[in-house]
This record gives C-alpha cells, structure tokens and sequence, in this order.
C-alpha cells in the first residue's frame, strides 16, 4: 500500500525533456551527444562536472540507457561512437546524416522541495534527439512564395562561388527552353542539373545555404517529381505553363515536405542545442564564412518565435531554452575558449536582440565534447598538443581568434587550426571534455532540482 | 458544346491500369520495365508487337510518358537506363533496390463498341510501378505468430548453407545470455548478429528466402528498435522478459511495417508481373534453386486468395492478372524458350492449381526484355551469339533445360549460361525483345478494345 502511493506520487513527478542536437555539416553532432551521453553514463566514476549541480551536489543516483518508446526512430548508435574512439586505432564516430534518437533516465534525489523527504529519489527522462541542421534551412520557405524565393536565389547566384557552379544548370534552362519536350519533362531535367549544381556549393565550395534542403538529402524522396522544380532565374522569362508547374512544385514541397517534418518532430522538443564549428568555417575564407553566417541565421530563423509569431501558431512550437554552442573548442589553447564563445555571441548579436525581445531563453557555450589535446606552453606562447590523423604527437599554436567577422586583411592572413584525431583508449572512463557541464547545467540543471 | 460533351464521354471512358512489377533479386525488372516502356513508346516505328492486338490492328495512335501525380513516390528511371543500354560502351542500368513509378499515356482508336463511331480515339493510363519482390516475403509473416515463426526459421537453420553463416548469431545469443545487459540492449545486439547472418546468406550463399525482408533494405528504419528483433532459435530456453520484448517487436513489425506497406500500395494494383530468373537459379545450384523455389513460392501467397481469403478481407486486393515471367530467355537458343516457360508452368504446379480453384486468373511466359543476342547454328547445335563483359564476341550452345526440379545427376553435372553484356546503340530504336507484345496483350490488351 505505501510502496503503491509511493509509485503513484514518483509517477506523476517524473520530468520529461526531449532534447533537439542540430547544427551543419561536420558542427559536431555525434560528437557532442556522445559526449553527454558518456559524461552522464560515468557521473559517478569521476566525471569532472563541477558545473552541474545534481552530480556536484551528490545527488545523481544513476543514470541509465533506457528503452525509448518510438521504435520507427533510428536509435543514436553511442555504442559504435565509443567502439570507434576507443579502437585501435582511435577514430572519430561516422557522422550521420538522418535522425536519430536515444533515452536516458537520470535517477536523483530531489532537494529543497516540501515532498522530498518522502520520496528516496526521482527520475527524469531525457531524450536526446540528432537531425541535420540542414533540414532547418528549409524554415523560411514557409513564407516565402514561389517568386520571392526565385527572386532571392537569383541575388544569391550572382556570387562568385556560386555563379561558377551555375554554368550547366543555366545553359540546361537554355537548351529545354528551345526543345520540344513536354513541361514536365524539361523541369525535371532541369531540376537535375539544379540538384548537381547544389551539390557542387556544397562539396567544392564548402557552402550551407542551399535550398531546397531535402535535394541534398532526399532520402525516399530520390527522384521524386516532389524534388522536381528549381528558383527561376531572372536572367530567363519562364512560359506560362512551366511557371504554372514551378509554382505547384514549389507549394507541394511547403506543404507535404517541410510541414510535415516539422509537425511531427519539431514541434514535440522542448530543449534545443544548436552546434556551430567557427574554427572550421574561419580556416574556409572569407566566402564560406558569410555564407555559413547567413545559413545559421536561417537556421535560427526556426527558434525565433514571440508570443504571436507565425511559427507558434503554426506548430505550436515550445523550445523553452536554446543552447549556442561552439564546438571543437579544443583545437584552440584554453585562454582562447572564452574567445570563441565571444566570436559566436558577436556574430548571432542581430538575432539575440530580437530573441531577448521575444523572450527566448538562450546561452552562449564555448565546448570540446571530447578533448582530443592537452594545453602547455611553448617560449610562453599558449599551444595544444595532440595527434594527428597519421598518428605524429603534433604541438601547435593555433590562429588567434577575431573578436568579430574578420576585416579583409585578416583574411588575407588567414586562419589555420589543426584537426586532430582522437587517441583515446578504454582505460580513459569517462572520456575528456570541456565544459559539458555547464551545457549540462543549463539544459538539464532546472529539471533536477 | 460538341466538343465538350465529347470531353465529358471521352474523360467517363478513360481506363486506368495500375501494373505492379517484382521480383527477387536481379530477376531484371529494370530490363523488362525499360523493355515494355521502349516497345510502348515505339509501337508505331517498327517495333515487333505482332501479338499485341492494337499494335497489329492499327488502332494505336500514339503512347507517351505523362506526368504521374503522385509526387512523393519517386520516378522509375526510363531515360538513364536508356542512356546506360546505348552509351559508349553500353551497360546493363542500374538495379533498383527500391519503389518507383512511372506512368504511360496510351491512345488508341477503340473497335467494336457502339459508342466507338462518335469518339476518335480514347486514353488509357498505365502506371508501372517497380518494387522489390522482397518485401512481398514478409507477408507469410502476418498468418504466424512469434513462436511459429521461430519454429518455422529454426528448421531453416538446420540446413548446412545457412548453419555456417548462423555461427557469430547463436554466439551472441549465448554471451548475451549470460551478460548483465538489459533486456533491450542485449535484444538490439542479437539482432545486430542477425542481420549481419541475413546479410551473409544473401550475399555469399545467394540465398533469397531471409526475414524480415526489411533488415536487408531498412531504408529509413536503419539501426530502429522496430527491427531490432529475430526469431527465437530452439536449442535455447528464452528469458522470459526477453520473450515478451521479442514477441512485442515481432508484433510492432507486422503491423506497423507490415500492413501499412501493404495496404499503401499493394492493395492499389489490379495488374501484377512476377519475374523469375530461372538460368541464374539453375546456375546458382541445387541449394540456392531450392531456396528461390521457395522463395517464390512465398512471394506467390501474396496473390493466392480466394473470395474469402484474408489477405482479401485485410487489403481488399483486387489483381485481375498475374503475369508469371521467366526472363533473360536470349541466353538460350529460340528452339528451348518454350521449354524455359514450360519449366516455370512445372515449378509453380502446386501453386497454380490453387490460383485455378480460387479464381486467380495468371498466365506463363518467357522473355527477353532487351535481347542481347542473336541466334544462329554450328555443327547442327543450336547456339546464341553475343558479346561477354570483356566486349569480345562470344558464341555459346548452353546447357539443355531441364524439364522440371533437376534430379541428383543432373545437378552433379550444372548447367551453365553465360550472362551476355549488352550491345545497343542509338541506331537500334526501338531496342529488340522477345515476346514482350504477349505480355503485353496479356496485361492491358483487354482494355485497349
């Protein structure tokens, strides 16, 4: 009987938080969920998480893989991450590129609250879900119609780095413009060169900012007339039935791609970390940083909602925190970490502003979700040391960071940082980080209480 | 007003045909679906139909490929494949692993009906749709519950060309059980065995008769709990937690995989063509023909209902036709393609006295989709000519087929086919076949009167 009220009661306290990890290509994703997941598996093993309370405290009982619900979801594969970081040799985890999801139950005591002397501990569930940041730039289509999103794709195209891609795919426009195949069959030849022309931005010019995003990552969408339409460049007048087709295209894929994607999952999370890789952008130029800038402000674009924006409305969206995350912090020396998270702070100041206004709960992190180097100091210079990809002890002293978007002549010098590999073995438990804790703390810190 | 009550009659008399086309494994749908859509498309410039009735009637005015309006199912890739047939040097297409679909339109001048003096012409709509006879191989799966089917693959197990793969499974099994991992965790790591034992029977032993079908094509189901399942070998006493988790799964994957599957598609079809590739399972030898005979045998249940069949009652299926096809008849000599169709009819003797008793209207035949070959004489031997995959010229007499199931001899002794490479050019249009104009006649000549 008192075991009964005692299940009944810890039942209805039990908290739940679903967990949103995104970001670009190659932010870090695996990286950093692997990261938590292992800091919070070894809490108690000499995890060093002096920022998060519930483990400082001593009141972090356990905390479990458990079963997740949803079994039409990929489950995160944790287990193949450390396998391939812990081997021999020592890897970085295969990068996914579709969703994926897994659950944790953290076992506490609570504290501070009038019923917690009866209760011996609490539970919270967390579910850690990983989805391309990709599939966010497809957010602001929504409101967009069909000539509009021509109309800025168009000023996009008369970029350098993008108009040398271009060249197939406009002559492509020319020569269906002259045949004699049907609507249908010329867009969808068109919409193939377009698809390659995409994907030469992102493999050649290292570009993020590209629409529609599901043509990067189609998935079971691959050759699907849905994926079959392309932004009308100006340059070109578009006959009136092509248009027509264009115009259905371009409105199928808002309502029965991007909608739907976004009602089932995005609307369920309530917590969302948000990676950006800044060393790697600033070592790609001056081109591909803008154009990363520009593609995480369309990504934001999806958490910028005030009391009445259209998104709530929408999608009756509630992500109650965001966390803005700088990764691979470990590439750089320690006095530079609060560098980087400056540099990202400066660089999103727009759309914090407005966020402060909106009232959207956001912190800046600086992070090494696994800390592949160490920090020493050479003719008292700061540097890092670790191994790189051929297994050579490397020790660098990196590029100082800029504390905003870099002017041209620093551009003209660059910036260069070491990737290094991992080197880690299984007498390592838990893995090394940086600052976990306190990306921790914030996500996860008020539920445990 | 004339022309749009002609409009209104026209649009009432409008037929729509939804043909289904599967297989096993490189059966050569890609072939066959490219060969009836080049033969469709160029019915009036020479092809040889001399079987299909509007063909040799003259009342076909003209066939051309329209847009399918359903926008997320992607579309079957006629253009490459001609591309691939006719470029420099010519290539078999690409094997598809997935779903796809394309639609003909279909104008013909009708004959014999009373109406036919006011109308010029009418459409027919041909949808072809291409998907793996695999999945079809689940279906068994729905009349069975956890524990048959565990029976039923444990009597599979015993035979040497799956026990030698099986070995890493059932060594899981038995380091799972004795393990302290969780129910879940220790079923997701037996299951990962498992699929890696499916993998090795298909790819090293050829074999086809594997379930779940979609543990090898998981599309976006890869690394999902909903396949973290697998039949429960005898010679071990199961866990009883283990065995409600199994047997959840188990039912989570007939009906939240299972049954949708069918019902989204296959219940749509009322046309259906099963090919076979007979040389290549003769060729494979005596254990891999079995496994493919009963294979078939399985993919065939999705067609064998009565008028009170359950599959009738849960899909309400309506195929009127079933066209059961051996293909890649061009590698033997024209005097023993009836004799290949002959082998086919002795194959599914069992079955289709059943389809005959519940009504299943079905028919036998054999084909070249894109024949490779030339026939010709040496010695007073029947030989086909043709180029091998190293482009030389090759003239082969293959082994004699045999009447039905080869017997012990005849085994001993094999039978070899060579696979010809193909050697089409632009030149050659429409690309040549045989006996496609029968199939043809058997699916949609009904309907083109």
């Amino acid at each position: 009987m008192k075991q009964q009220a005692h299940d009944a009661l810890h039942r209805g306290l039990d908290r739940h938080v679903r967990l949103a990890v995104t970001g670009l290509r190659r932010a870090g994703k695996t990286a950093f969920i692997t990261g938590l997941i292992e800091q919070l598996l070894h809490a108690n093993e000499g995890a060093a998480l002096g920022f998060f309370d519930v483990v400082r405290e001593g009141r972090l009982v356990a905390s479990q893989l458990t079963p997740s619900p949803q079994w039409q979801i990929p489950r995160f594969k944790y287990e193949q991450a450390i396998e391939a970081l812990c081997g021999q040799p020592s890897r970085w985890p295969e990068s996914t590129n579709s969703l994926s999801q897994i659950r944790l139950t953290l076992r506490y005591q609570p504290t501070g609250h009038w019923y917690s002397r009866w209760l011996s501990y609490r539970d919270l569930t967390l579910d850690i879900v990983d989805y391309p940041g990709e599939w966010l730039l497809d957010l602001p289509l929504l409101s967009l119609d069909y000539e509009a999103w021509s109309q800025q794709q168009s000023t996009l195209l008369e970029r350098p780095e993008r108009e040398q891609h271009a060249q197939a795919w406009l002559q492509s426009i020319r020569s269906e413009l002259a045949s004699e195949h049907s609507a249908d069959e010329s867009i969808r030849r068109i919409a193939e060169q377009y698809q390659l022309f995409l994907a030469a931005c992102r493999d050649q010019s290292q570009l993020c900012f590209l629409q529609p995003g599901r043509m990067l990552m189609p998935g079971e969408l691959a050759g699907a007339p849905a994926l079959h339409f392309f932004p009308w460049p100006q340059q070109f007048s578009c006959p009136e039935h092509w248009q027509r087709l264009l115009v259905k295209r371009y409105q199928h894929y808002q309502q029965q791609v991007i909608k739907p994607f976004y009602q089932s999952y995005f609307s369920h999370f309530n917590r969302q970390v948000i990676l950006v890789d800044l060393l790697d952008a600033l070592q790609a130029g001056e081109q591909a940083f803008a154009d990363r800038q520009e593609a995480l402000a369309a990504l934001l674009e999806s958490f910028s909602y005030g009391e009445n924006h259209w998104l709530r409305r929408l999608f009756s969206a509630r992500i109650e925190r965001v966390a803005l995350v700088a990764t691979k912090a470990d590439q750089v020396p320690p006095n530079q970490h609060h560098a980087l998270a400056e540099l990202l702070r400066q660089l999103l100041l727009d759309k914090r502003r407005q966020w402060q206004f909106d009232n959207v709960p956001h912190e800046v992190f600086s992070v090494a979700s696994l800390a592949a180097t160490s920090a020493g100091e050479v003719d008292g210079q700061q540097v890092v040391q670790g191994v790189d990809e051929n297994g050579q002890t490397r020790r660098v002293a990196p590029s100082a960071l800029p504390q905003s978007t870099p002017m041209a002549q620093q551009w003209q010098k660059g910036f260069q940082y070491l990737r290094f590999a991992p080197n880690f073995s299984r007498q390592q438990i838990p893995l090394p980080h940086q600052r976990l804790d306190k990306v921790l703390q914030y996500l996860v810190g008020d539920k445990l209480t």
